[in-house]
């Protein structure tokens, strides 16, 4: 994943310089790459072994972190969340300015769906489209999913936001990706359809469980472990301030022991899916 | 056109409502509708009687100008031009903030993505795929594309702005998605390959003449022509600037004469792009 993300980008020495060296600070920094990670193991479980590792099922991983990455771009500018570090760095808009975070953002989204069609185009799918795999990204991206949830967060006020709210909020800002991850995974490998409903119930729980754990992170950790500003949620409403630490530490084991339940029937070929939910758990502990 | 443009779009009364009503904003106020025109009128020349009516052929010409409203939302904000007044409205941040204007403007780059994906699936296409079509818009997008264009503009400074880095932009800026718009239309109707590059030729002249006239209405019109606000290029390098008034009009009556014998293989079939190329060259006037 690291060798490829930047083989996806356009070369740093070609003009515009600082769109593509912005592109490159958003894509390439540290993260954990768990969405794409989620790709390629249900790639793997639900194909023929090495399926994660041909290059349209890894470009297409790629491909969902780059949406990541612009979605990362957009959440930190001064109109939006209004942050100063991310993964241990300065956000894009305070390296490149405001201006080019904007481009080199949105230059990642429109990457991404190219990179989508032309690993969709050479994997040969039998039961799916390259429409549907476009199709289920723009689902996830769209109002309907992590920009409406975006949206949200940052319109409603806070003396509205329980807990119902807060989960249709994260379920679209986080989760709405992870289903998506999930779906180009098992769609590259032309999984059953009843196997990706599987995993669509699997990413929607993981992915608000991932939430609660950042917001736990964001209480319980420092800088340097998280690579975030610390403390950046304080006065936000979070699942920590709507239900404690406890609470929120029961809720997301909830909806990881639902995510891991939902595997059920896929038997033990999916314990690459049980360990990522035991990641989570462990974030926030 | 206008009956199928918000048809696209997400309903105003699901959340997040701002959103939906910042796209609805920015994507049917009222244009000229310039680029789509593009991609109807090649599609019906290049194609059977009819062509451009069918409803997939629409939705193409639809994602173009969804493209175009995004990359007006984005160039309006105040990190880039800092526009006020926008086809006679405010601008998309001026009524919605700027966070619903980055929003909206990424819902509907997201959003033509996936209407040229769902098109093209509809039009049982021959010679291309819904990838070749993926393809071709995100290269008008990207960084060898509009947001290229857009980023050369803000970032270069006004002493190296000659005649040709002003060519290099505004064919980037504004060139990039004429000729996708052409393209589209030509792939939408199975076109041959060379009828495609004659449409490549054109649509680039077009588009780089285009512009031209946008430059002498900006110093030649009033905001009640224009519906932007008056004089905002005044500071900037323009063609006009450069060239003068007389030396801009001449320039633009090349680039439209190429563009219009450039279509000579196509014989009395393209009497609808010279028309085209009529509108651009009066529009200076």
């Amino acid at each position: 994943m690291d060798a490829r993300l930047p083989e996806l980008l356009p070369p740093v020495q070609e003009r515009p310089r600082r769109v593509h060296e912005a592109m490159r600070h958003a894509l390439t920094s540290p993260g954990k790459r768990l969405r794409p990670a989620l790709t390629l193991a249900v790639a793997e479980l639900l194909g023929r072994p090495g399926a994660a590792a041909r290059e349209p099922v890894l470009d297409l991983a790629c491909a969902v972190e780059m949406v990541h990455a612009c979605s990362l771009v957009f959440d930190d500018l001064p109109a939006q969340d209004d942050a100063a570090l991310r993964r241990g760095r300065p956000t894009v808009h305070r390296a490149f300015g405001e201006d080019v975070a904007q481009l080199a953002g949105l230059a990642l989204l429109s990457r991404a769906y190219a990179v989508v069609a032309a690993a969709g185009q050479r994997l040969a799918l039998g039961r799916y489209t390259v429409e549907d795999m476009i199709h289920h990204l723009a689902e996830a991206i769209g109002t309907g999913g992590l920009i409406g949830g975006q949206a949200l967060d940052l319109h409603t006020p806070p003396e509205e936001l329980d807990l119902e709210r807060l989960e249709y909020i994260h379920s679209h800002k986080t989760g709405a990706l992870f289903i998506a991850a999930g779906e180009l995974g098992a769609m590259a490998v032309d999984a059953r359809r009843r196997d990706l409903e599987v995993i669509t119930r699997y990413a929607k729980n993981l992915g608000l469980a991932f939430q609660i754990s950042d917001d736990l992170l964001d209480v319980l950790g420092t800088p340097e472990v998280t690579g975030k500003d610390s403390h950046q949620d304080a006065g936000k409403v979070t699942f920590v301030g709507l239900l404690g630490i406890e609470g929120a530490r029961t809720l997301a084991a909830e909806l990881l022991d639902f995510a891991v339940l939902s595997l059920a029937p896929l038997g033990r070929r999916a314990e690459v899916l049980r360990q990522l939910a035991v990641f989570v758990r462990d974030r926030g502990r």
